[in-house]
């Protein structure tokens, strides 16, 4: 079992998703089984704009900063995620001969997420109380609707948001959901696609590629990481922790970018150590 | 097996659905065996407008109007229905009870589109030529995937579009969507729900309704008829003859509206003789 998670990058088109397509086709016909993750950050983000919904950031009392989702924000998630970009890619899979179904972590109570009743914090040095925050974290994952899928040959193509409470969508991340399916579906290997060639030592610089990180001795990886890397390399090791077999960050933009992320390019965590017992 | 199809008008918002998830609860936990199909076009219509995508009425030489649907206005309908209003009517109906799965005619290959290659007609009296238009008829329609769910404990939440040619998606109608499946599922009964009592002589009076057509004796009822209505007659004659045990137009904002409509309010379509063989 291979969990693909595609970025929701501006680089990450309909070009891209043909290359995913057919190099997902002769994988699955090879015998692989597979589920695919994605976002829609970019297209989101445009729709917004023409939405005239700009972001709000939310700054807490610890400093961590988090985007609030208000109702029509969340409209607009559930748009570009669930609407445009996941039903494109169902489209191009189809058309490459892949028996793909698109759904999100609502259907089937996929995956359940869970709000703040009250966020608080601070919008441009100004506190701030907002009631109707739609955005959380993932409580819990339900393959149940994806296993009776993959046992039937369909391909399942899965997006955020989650399902919370009374119904409400919960605006959750999709890097988080990609972990947590593979945790729980026990997958061999977990593959982060974006818009670079894998984790870089230096975001300027792709020749600052970081080939292997050894998840029973990353302290050098993470003492050499920065900023979005450090949470990047963090959820790969839990995700070793959990028992996935590797985790691979690799390029959305290549040609086979699934075949060459198994074959190695980018960057490789995995442990050389035997794999921790699953926590599931 | 019933299958409902709840319209996209204004008046058809998260109240109503509110109303057809308790009582599809009750119903399905009774036994029933339901697919829903939902359109969404005032969600289509009002986003249209805010991102500036007015609709082009072409007109064919033989006097049909059809609206030209381009890459963008489609765009907007997989945003409208696959996204805002898939989702949300998903969402309230787990909330409910129900274990529902948001799908489109996409996913699966559950409804297969035809477009034709150049629609040619007038636009404001000018003639026009088109060759992207993304919108078509149903060509074939594959249960196989809402057996499987349906097998399993879940009720489908349809939508269009469908699937066309080289996955581009096909603006089909839904009630058309709705008919094929029904036909093909061989359904006992078809529910149309929109906001008015059922089908009225004069669309300005409620008080106008026809209570029961006749399936092997139309003719009065389409003399009668006029406009649309004439269209949704022949499309519930169209039903009959494949198979589908009745056809019912009711009211959508009714408090349980699937039990009111199955026993009998509304425009009640049967044939008073035997049931034509399935042309399928």
């Amino acid at each position: 079992m291979i969990i693909i998670k595609i970025g929701g990058g501006a680089a990450i088109g309909e070009a891209a998703f043909r290359n995913f397509a057919t190099d997902l086709r002769d994988l699955l016909d090879a015998g692989r089984t597979a589920v695919v993750i994605h976002g829609a950050n970019a297209a989101f983000s445009q729709l917004s704009r023409q939405l005239d919904l700009p972001p709000v950031m939310v700054t807490s009392s610890s400093g961590r900063v988090s985007r609030y989702t208000d109702a029509a924000t969340m409209d607009a998630m559930l748009m570009t995620y669930c609407g445009k970009v996941n039903k494109t890619l169902v489209g191009i899979m189809r058309a490459a001969g892949v028996d793909a179904v698109g759904l999100s972590g609502l259907d089937g109570g996929i995956a359940i997420g869970r709000r703040k009743p009250v966020l608080r914090g601070t919008v441009d040095g100004k506190a701030r109380i907002f009631r109707d925050d739609h955005a959380g974290t993932i409580a819990q994952v339900d393959v149940r609707l994806i296993r009776l899928l993959l046992g039937n040959g369909y391909l399942p193509i899965l997006t955020p948001p989650a399902l919370g409470e009374e119904g409400v969508p919960i605006n959750v991340d999709g890097d988080k959901l990609a972990l947590a399916l593979a945790a729980e579906l026990g997958a061999e290997a977990l593959l982060f696609f974006s818009d670079t060639p894998g984790l870089l030592r230096d975001v300027r610089d792709e020749t600052s590629l970081v080939r292997e990180i050894d998840a029973a001795a990353p302290e050098s990886a993470l003492a050499a990481a920065s900023g979005r890397m450090v949470v990047k390399v963090e959820a790969a090791l839990g995700a070793i922790a959990q028992g996935v077999g590797e985790v691979v960050f690799s390029d959305a933009r290549a040609e086979r970018p699934v075949s060459r992320a198994l074959s190695g390019e980018g960057t490789v965590v995995r442990s050389t150590m035997t794999a921790a017992p699953s926590q599931f």
